[in-house]
């Protein structure tokens, strides 16, 4: 596809850390082309290049190194916008976008809970976007990514969720420094050390998993019924979400059923042969000491998750390890799926 | 007291990690003067400072540094011997001593489960010291110093034990490198990164506090009864193990029941005023973020734990934040009091 | 000496990085008393614990946790005040204290070439101190400590110096974390990593060293002549400033005449015995891969600077690495060795 | 080019950091294959995966996995070999495989100052291939690939070399822990610490740059004339050699005349496009704090090096930063590079 026949998006909170990652990732994307910035008002009118503190190891892409940053009102071109703004601004501006007919797609935690808008996980639950074909053409929307913890977790949980049943799941998680953003936590809070405390993250991580693993009735989400507890931390690891996890099943299920359960895991990505999904969503590592942030968290350019070490817990029925990129499946890179998923359903025509 | 009226001790595995750190804090013990230094065959011969590779952020005291180092064999001159031996050697060594009479105080785990060898922590369990009284005067006895992990685990625990019951209780660690003595993890393994796996430690989390909370009945120990899963990670921090613990309890108890169990707690060690005993062996701290491992792993010199976050958990009853220095409080230490305790209570006289 | 007995000083900048070290430092100090805590105006009226992100590993002193934060404006009480202030604050806020008869002891950068202000180490250039001899009985007055990075250089240089005469010296820093203050430097930023720049702080070292070993001349301070290049690095360390230096000497010197200069060298701090005078200024390290930040920066409390690696040069004459500790002998502790050297000398006294 | 057409190829020390990072880089390689894969005597019999410790961040190559790891013997069938060996025994190895008539490219540092030897950076000295040229067909011989820190530091001088002259070089290293291998750096050793030491690194990059600058007279090699001193440093950063360098040339440059000749370098790898050659071996960057190694070591896929902070020097004449990505460019990657150069000189023909 010639850029001219792409879709055309503008990036809210273009220079912040999640910013940074959309245009990092959407350099040479088959469905979009990034179209226009926006940031705060202290950027705006500055090139792109200027205004940016690119904290990312790769160099910016030219086409956006000289865009001139735009204040992020409702006088964008583009329909498209995904929003990598801060959960202290993301709140109103992105209902104003809404309101003015655009479709934003969001990483930001403020709509994650507004009865019209899917919290969504293409691989778990695309058929939430069904909430949305009540909606006017030429309307606008919200589809919102979830919290970056939450999207490895709810991955894993899936196929078990779908095979066995949940009761309880439990989970302790060991989270990297890019998920504090830019410039986040400061080196000396962090070095040699962990904080076993991430505001508003635990209470995010008990309760996103219960919208996303939601039916439709009544054509909104009814949250399923399971108990979640988590306990969050720091730790001095760049990227990738590392999580302990314990469940409670409904069914009976032996080790190999649900080693089975996630290695034969497919869903809508795959089958539409979306360009950022994985080919496999979740990759089984029987070795005992993996998988690892540094060595698992790239795989499939960092839209698969890792799982490994299940074995039988003295409390719940199982424990495991889940492992997810949280800037990119986490983040920018799911956020970018969800876009891909609406555009093969119909969703980002004008 | 001067020296000559001190105790004479010898350290076996002298120039391990574990070692060096008997060898640190002993230096000015009122109660013992390392008199003798004992490592695998190699070491033996040379002084301790050229055997050694010392990296303790101290100099090695210097009537240490030319001791010549002796092989790990019977024909010590000391009655009472610190062990810092690794497991793959430390079963038969230790053996040997206490059947010739020596009296052993180890921190390896080959003998925590033999019936006539205390797992002890003097806070915790002083009172199975009394399975040694049987011993006949000038008999040879091994006590145990617990898992790094299990020591600041069981501390936290045992107000709650005494207080409220356990049922069940759920830890899911993130250990410092020095658990892995030296060299132990190689820099590459765990640079930005978190290893989900400890070999063998999840088994030792699991079992050993079952025997420091048993009781004693017809002279042996009788491990408690209560369900424990444990999760193990090694995270880059250099001291200071972080543990998220879960407990479900027997009896109902409020967040400020609980908070005061462990702020009132206090043990024979106190009472004993024993020298490396801490004026209070756990700190609650109030504050969300706390406590650390490198704000707050040199709480009294190392001796006490810190524990935080106590907050009701959906699945057991609370959830909270455990740390304990692994090396210091953890290990020779903790190996230390025991031998301080034993000294108390006339176990080392000849 | 009881308190009542020792001279009451205020803290200007009391929250910052340097101003926690300064009250970690004076807690128990045989000479001085912290009376009083200053900071920016949003800090000022909490107390002292309300208004600071204490991220020090000891307690706040329970002296000055339930301080009142004052203004930094000329109302304190305590005519001797210590400066941790920004410099972008320090230069007209210590300047206003001076003129109004206070006796500023500073860390900041802003004051260090004014004509009447000495830039003093104490073991270096205590006659600097004969500078101020003009001032009138209760004038105020300006005395800075210098740069982190050039009090290690030139502590190290000074032996050389004064035996040997320096032509040329070349730098290489590594420099820790601290040395940014706090946040300072974010985790992102320097995970995995080495920034080869520190904005300012080539200058510095490269002018600091020509005041400090100037000579005194018609009651000002010569410069030395001495040609000096340096090259600035921070990289992942929380604590300690390593230097790779070499230097062109005026006259020959073999290997052990340099080592000599070094373990020989003492001066009148120690004369004095001053309290937070290191018994030995430096200490020099024949072990290959010694010295080291982690191993090293807290010799003597971290008041004694470690040199090692001394080699021939085929460049210039000779290359050695040096270490000093920077927020204790390159910051705080170094400016409060100051004030100790000032009140032996009588300049404190009303 | 299919499988059957490409060279096959065997690597020893195939278990090693260098040889692990040699299979990662040949997957897919368009003139090589690897056929074979060799280690010590106790991985000979195993498959690859048994035998391997893999530590990077791709899976091993599937048609390297299950190859049966063979002993470094003259028995190999493929007539090149990549050596990653330890040089505890490089030097006899490599030499039985050139006698029985093998062409060995090495890694290690034992025949790099052999006279019938390049060291070779194939943008710097391609010319000195030209000793092999009396080589009878079907002799075998060895090329070397430079240390890792002396490949970045040469690039970086080539341009300078040869259009200014050089007299003086001065290094001071910040090396990554990939340099030392694996295991290499125990993580106690490096964490929050620099360690001033490396050893026989600093001998060497003040002797290799002398043979590679060199020219050939008379069929050999004469070193060139230049003054190099070197200080070696190891910091914790897992990959990417950053060097603090200064240079006295012989002939007047002004700042916009040296950047201009790295900007404008190009050499015979770039015309001849051989695979693993980057478009442009040196990139100059303006910002003040670049080029960091997290952020510029993968330039180019890590074959590219980066240099900043251009400016006087008081006693030399310019300094600057270089940073060379120490596996990729300066191991592996420049090894095969070399491969590359002969295959396309005719040097690898039967």
């Amino acid at each position: 596809m010639e850029n001219k026949n792409k879709i055309p998006v503008g990036i809210l909170g273009a220079t912040g850390s999640v910013g940074q990652k959309f245009i990092q990732l959407l350099k040479n994307h088959p469905y979009f082309t990034v179209q226009e910035v926006a940031a705060s008002d202290k950027s705006a009118g500055k090139t792109y290049v200027q205004a940016v503190n690119w904290f990312l190891d790769s160099r910016i892409p030219s086409e956006v190194a000289n865009l001139e940053v735009k204040k992020c009102d409702v006088n964008l071109k583009s329909r498209v916008v995904f929003s990598g703004l801060d959960s202290s601004v993301a709140g109103k501006i992105e209902s104003d976008f809404a309101q003015a007919g655009y479709i934003v797609i969001s990483n930001s935690k403020n709509h994650r809970f507004d009865t019209d808008v899917p919290l969504l996980i293409p691989e778990v639950n695309p058929d939430h976007l069904r909430i949305l074909r009540w909606k006017k053409t030429g309307q606008g929307m919200i589809v919102t990514n979830p919290n970056c913890s939450a999207i490895g977790l709810v991955l894993a949980l899936k196929p078990l969720y779908d095979k066995f049943g949940l009761e309880e799941v439990n989970v302790t998680t060991m989270q990297a420094l890019s998920g504090a953003g830019f410039p986040g936590v400061a080196s000396l809070a962090i070095a040699d050390n962990v904080i076993p405390y991430i505001a508003g993250e635990e209470e995010k991580l008990e309760k996103e998993p219960l919208k996303i693993l939601g039916s439709i009735e009544n054509n909104t989400i009814k949250f399923c019924d399971m108990k979640i507890s988590a306990q969050c931390n720091r730790v001095p690891v760049i990227d990738g979400h590392l999580e302990a996890v314990q469940v409670k099943l409904k069914k009976k299920a032996d080790i190999h059923e649900i080693i089975a359960s996630w290695e034969d895991f497919t869903a809508e990505p795959q089958k539409l042969k979306l360009p950022s999904a994985p080919e496999k969503a979740i990759y089984y590592f029987r070795e005992d000491e993996y998988p690892q942030p540094r060595l698992h968290r790239n795989l499939e350019h960092g839209m698969a998750i890792a799982v490994g070490r299940l074995r039988k817990c003295p409390i719940l029925d199982y424990k495991f390890i889940v492992l997810a990129h949280n800037t990119i499946r986490g983040a920018a890179g799911g956020a970018i799926l969800c876009a891909e998923l609406m555009k093969a359903k119909g969703l980002l025509e004008k």
